[in-house]
């Protein structure tokens, strides 16, 4: 029998229904009744994490615990988190819920130590640039973390809220692209897509370059946790 | 303020996780609070459909009361189910929840009427088809509708279940799409892609023929509910 994994979602919607999916596409089963039990609560009042975390916004946490307790009264055996600004959070969430919290950063992190990278690119909000999270992760593992400087941040900001949050299907990518290969041309093995946004602007403007997608680590990390099998 | 909307899923998984990202961006929104509150219980609990029609198989609906009484807990304003053979179970549902759960068969034909289709042709389960119930909504909408016969009937069950389900990247559709030309040359105007994993299959395996999509029409007509506009 397998485990049932519960996602606080809505951070953002796309980014919500592009996890449930890895986790389906991923899960090796033969027919419907071999898939995991998943819940979903794609709560879109859990205000922005960036704009709590930088300006002064309305504080997210009451809304993930609301989602959180809803979850585990469905019978959630662990929670995930498809919004890496979220994990901020991580640490103050986990201690009000029962059940496990997986971490998306932390299964990143060992997924990069895996294929043997010790240098990678971040492109990512300026919440999660900003406090530094995914910087402290990668410390505990090894990983020399590279993020834009200036203008090559304000262009991964734009291109997650006025391109994928925004629901825009055509963008201008000209600028990410420079910053992916400053970052690149500065040692990184690969450019980790630090927003759930980004591996969903990938697929929508068809950038191409070396990418880690921790949307998929943590789709595998569920998968694993509830006792399926990985294909 | 938007309403909720509760998804009864796992029937199956990657069709839900379809109408979950149809609804997403169908819905008109220029950041994530702008969305609408979704709640989804992939429940892969819910016994196979056509196995219970046809073959004596485990009642779905003791499964599928449960979901809907969960996400009703969880503040749904309406519940909505991405399977069409499912539907043979909407009005005993319908008895046991306390809200509105949209029916896709009639969010479909009404589709049909509004783009003057008068003949269309069904692609489904054999639950879905030996029961009759997509004729029956068809029938008060004065929409005539073709069924494939013999081994075309079955090419639609083994691209259902030994290609979609079964999770196949790659699936000989020679005998679909026989099936799909035998009905545009029996006067079809459109092919319903009757079961939810078939538009699954057109994606997959790229199949090409002039096609009408339940799962679209279900998270059109469930955004409608909710309150949001349609982009």
């Amino acid at each position: 029998m397998k485990k049932t994994i519960g996602i606080i979602g809505g951070m953002g919607p796309l980014a919500t229904a592009d996890l449930f999916r890895k986790i389906v596409v991923h899960t090796q089963a033969s027919c419907d009744q071999d898939h995991i039990h998943i819940l979903i609560d794609n709560n879109t009042a859990i205000p922005d994490r960036t704009a709590a975390l930088l300006h002064s916004g309305a504080d997210p946490l009451p809304q993930m615990e609301k989602s959180a307790h809803w979850l585990e009264s469905g019978g959630a055996d662990c929670l995930i988190m498809p919004c890496n600004t979220a994990h901020c959070y991580h640490a103050a969430l986990q201690k009000l819920t029962n059940i496990p919290l997986l971490n998306m950063l932390e299964l990143t992190c060992q997924h990069l130590v895996e294929r043997g990278i010790c240098c990678a690119g971040l492109l990512a909000t300026n919440g999660t640039v900003e406090t530094g999270i995914y910087n402290k992760t990668a410390e505990k593992y090894g990983i020399t973390l590279l993020t834009p400087a200036g203008e090559d941040q304000d262009a991964v900001m734009e291109l997650i809220y006025q391109g994928v949050k925004a629901g825009k299907a055509t963008f201008d990518t000209t600028a990410v692209k420079k910053a992916a290969d400053s970052l690149l041309n500065r040692g990184a093995g690969t450019i980790i897509l630090g927003c759930t946004e980004l591996p969903l602007a990938v697929e929508m403007y068809r950038l191409e370059f070396p990418a880690t997608d921790p949307t998929l680590e943590l789709a595998k990390g569920a998968i694993r946790f509830a006792g399926g099998s990985i294909q």
